[in-house]
């Protein structure tokens, strides 16, 4: 029984945290929403920092995992980014920005997986993606994918940085759409040009 | 005779900073290099750090100034970043990267010049050829131009970033022209896609 109580806690906690960030959100306010004793909680996590540490390195498994299922039901590398700007889409939606500066400044170990794994996985798959771009024609071939890679993760800390982009200024989920946009026309072809636009006046005409 | 003299010691300076970064040139090696004696120097600048922080002044005024003459020269906006792309290129190439990294690192007041500049010139002005792209067609109308200004202009300092970018791992002249190119390409209509497309391939035949 443990685990699948110790799994709903998370499922409680994040649904809390997607909507109003980490900070705000109380132990007494994970309880309440769970129906459950604070003291059962308390028996598998010891504070809220772990909780946001699990929670942390649960999405990036599955994130991990959609990255590699999106890559496998995509015909090719231009469908394949369509459908992770998809998915941030998606993700973004549902979720409160406050988070993320949440996580940076007060959940070090936390923000600590979250570098790490963009260190070890997410560089690496960009290239891929980036290299197997090249191949298909949809990438030019001009690009230094190293860098490139390398360029589009550390973009998304800086759409995340209070001090380039103040919260009370700018949407953060307005600015990854538009470095994400931008990163995908800069890297075009003219044949993945076509590509994207077609799928930009879909989306425009639903 | 007095200005002269100051304006010689930073071209002097100047010289011997491109070739080898600033902090391995030593103030004897900038009086040698003019065939001035040290002494002569001290009576214009207190120190090196002085030195440079009169040439990062000077370089930024004369930059602010080249900005303004391309755009003059320019008969489109696809032509000005063009052209603002051959001027860093041509930069690039007489500059050793070492310098930025010197000056990043050990002048502090340098340092927060070029900063200011940045932040109260540069992305205005990027911010300007953005909305005149999109007046006239070349720039797509989908883009957040405050967004995409300030995120140009710290792409820069991103691919000087010793940890982002190791300095014995990567050329940052290289790192930041391809930053310039893939910004331009993802910005662009077909139409401005066209026109770098063309002049690619006139550089690439020459």
């Amino acid at each position: 029984m443990s685990n699948v109580q110790k799994d709903r806690i998370l499922e409680g906690a994040e649904e809390l945290f997607f909507k109003a960030g980490i900070r705000s959100v109380t132990m007494d306010e994970i309880a309440r929403n769970l129906g459950m004793s604070k003291k059962t909680i308390y028996q598998f996590y010891r504070d809220k920092d772990e909780i946001v540490s699990a929670l942390v390195q649960k999405n990036l498994e599955q994130d991990k995992c959609q990255m590699i299922d999106i890559a496998q039901r995509s015909t090719n590398v231009m469908e394949e980014m369509i459908n992770m700007m998809k998915h941030s889409e998606e993700f973004f939606s549902k979720v409160n920005p406050i988070l993320i500066h949440d996580m940076q400044k007060y959940y070090p170990e936390a923000w600590q997986y979250f570098q790490q794994f963009k260190a070890n996985v997410v560089i690496d798959s960009m290239q891929d993606i980036l290299d197997r771009g090249i191949e298909q024609g949809y990438v030019r071939s001009d690009i230094d994918t190293k860098v490139m890679a390398r360029m589009r993760v550390w973009q998304i800390e800086l759409g995340f940085d209070n001090n380039v982009f103040p919260h009370n200024e700018f949407n953060s989920w307005q600015v990854q759409l538009q470095f994400l946009e931008h990163f995908i026309y800069g890297i075009c072809t003219e044949k993945g040009y076509q590509i994207i636009n077609e799928y930009k006046s879909i989306l425009e005409h639903n």
